[in-house]
């Protein structure tokens, strides 16, 4: 499995993926899901990889390619939206489906790769995507400004009590990482490294990046000091009367 | 989709079940997922039911019947174990099955109920199980004191940090409620009016059985005072240092 989160705020994009790859329990590893594109003044362009790592890989190698071309048809350089980014990843995508697709389906597979989709260029406001296997996308916006993937519900009850548009890119940080640690209590399958950008809004630039490996002392903290404060609100909750 | 839920405590058993019922997100109605046998001083089983809701009343259907027999195979007052409770409720569900599942793989259907059941028969602790579709069934353990059917996961974070076999039928019973408001919050297939039972062990009696409607005035301030104090203990959390 996955967990991949991306929230959209006022004052910024929080991209934060789990990086456990596995094919069956016998068979597990690590590959970090974020991939991350910036010119500085220009753009910061974030992916977070979901699905069969061999088509996820693909679509990256891909984008990277076609991103090094002088002329040709748009890339993640060249255009000037996130809507037009998010249509070069589905283009990239589809591409790999077109090559790959027949001959996973001969093995009852499917090609099933997809991304969340999220940053800024300039002359737009910060934007974030869904974008599903087929290449269509969703965005998010202010009535549901987060996107997950993969494993998502265990930790979407925290995510929906406290991040609005109007959230700190410090709370909605937190809020992230507090998600992760929900997900990673119940499903094996979701894993440390997590690694997490916090980009803030109109700085064209990726200056808080982190990766939290397993035992890291702040996600420790943040753990337990969260599990601690659950219970004592807990606790404080009113005894039902009979 | 239902969520239900069994709680095994040292000081007794917690029993909880929503009632949306729906086929499709045009056709949904509430009935009660939540049915219990006592007889005062003797024994109290509790059964929590999941999936086609045809299955789960013909179940209890033929369970009620049978209960009246005064001779023949074991049943739901002449079982002397719980485990024999969780036989003579496979037996009928199997029974069910026979009956109508040709009909329904016929549709492609399957026949799909399933039972969270628990209780106590005199001369025996408290016990509770899950029972699968197929008639198999696990009984929950001081290491996993919780069973949970239909849409399990937005609900279990606040489980797994709260629960334990010490915990009292109070602080237990607070805590499925949560439960069910973060279910309810995220799934609308999930509804109100909840039924709970607050089985207290070596009672042999259904003391502290509710029914919570929408709107419940207990139930709405639990809801509130946990969002409240869930926020106030995330403000308090630390900022990550960048």
């Amino acid at each position: 499995m996955t967990y991949c989160l991306g929230i959209l705020l006022d004052s910024g994009v929080i991209f934060a993926s789990d990086s456990r790859t596995h094919a069956g329990v016998d068979n597990f590893a690590s590959f970090c899901k974020m991939t991350a594109f910036d010119r500085i003044g220009d753009r910061v362009i974030v992916l977070l990889s979901s699905g069969n790592l061999a088509g996820t890989q693909a679509v990256i190698s891909l984008l990277r390619q076609r991103s090094t071309a002088k002329d040709g048809p748009l890339n993640l350089w060249t255009a000037q939206t996130m809507f037009d980014v998010a249509t070069v990843v589905a283009d990239a995508m589809r591409d790999i489906e077109r090559r790959d697709g027949t001959h996973l389906k001969d093995s009852n597979l499917a090609f099933n790769a997809s991304f969340i989709l999220g940053g800024q260029v300039k002359g737009e406001p910060p934007r974030l995507f869904r974008i599903y296997a087929e290449g269509n996308f969703i965005e998010a916006g202010r009535d549901t400004p987060f996107l997950q993937t993969g494993e998502t519900k265990y930790g979407k009850p925290i995510m929906d009590r406290v991040v609005t548009p109007a959230a700190s890119l410090s709370d909605a940080t937190k809020c992230a990482l507090v998600s992760f640690d929900s997900t990673m209590k119940s499903n094996l399958s979701v894993g440390m490294p997590i690694d997490l950008i916090c980009y803030e809004r109109d700085s064209f630039a990726l200056r808080m990046q982190r990766r939290f490996e397993h035992g890291d002392p702040y996600f420790t903290a943040l753990s337990r000091q969260w599990s601690e404060g659950v219970r004592a609100v807990f606790k404080q909750l009113p005894e039902l009367p009979w």
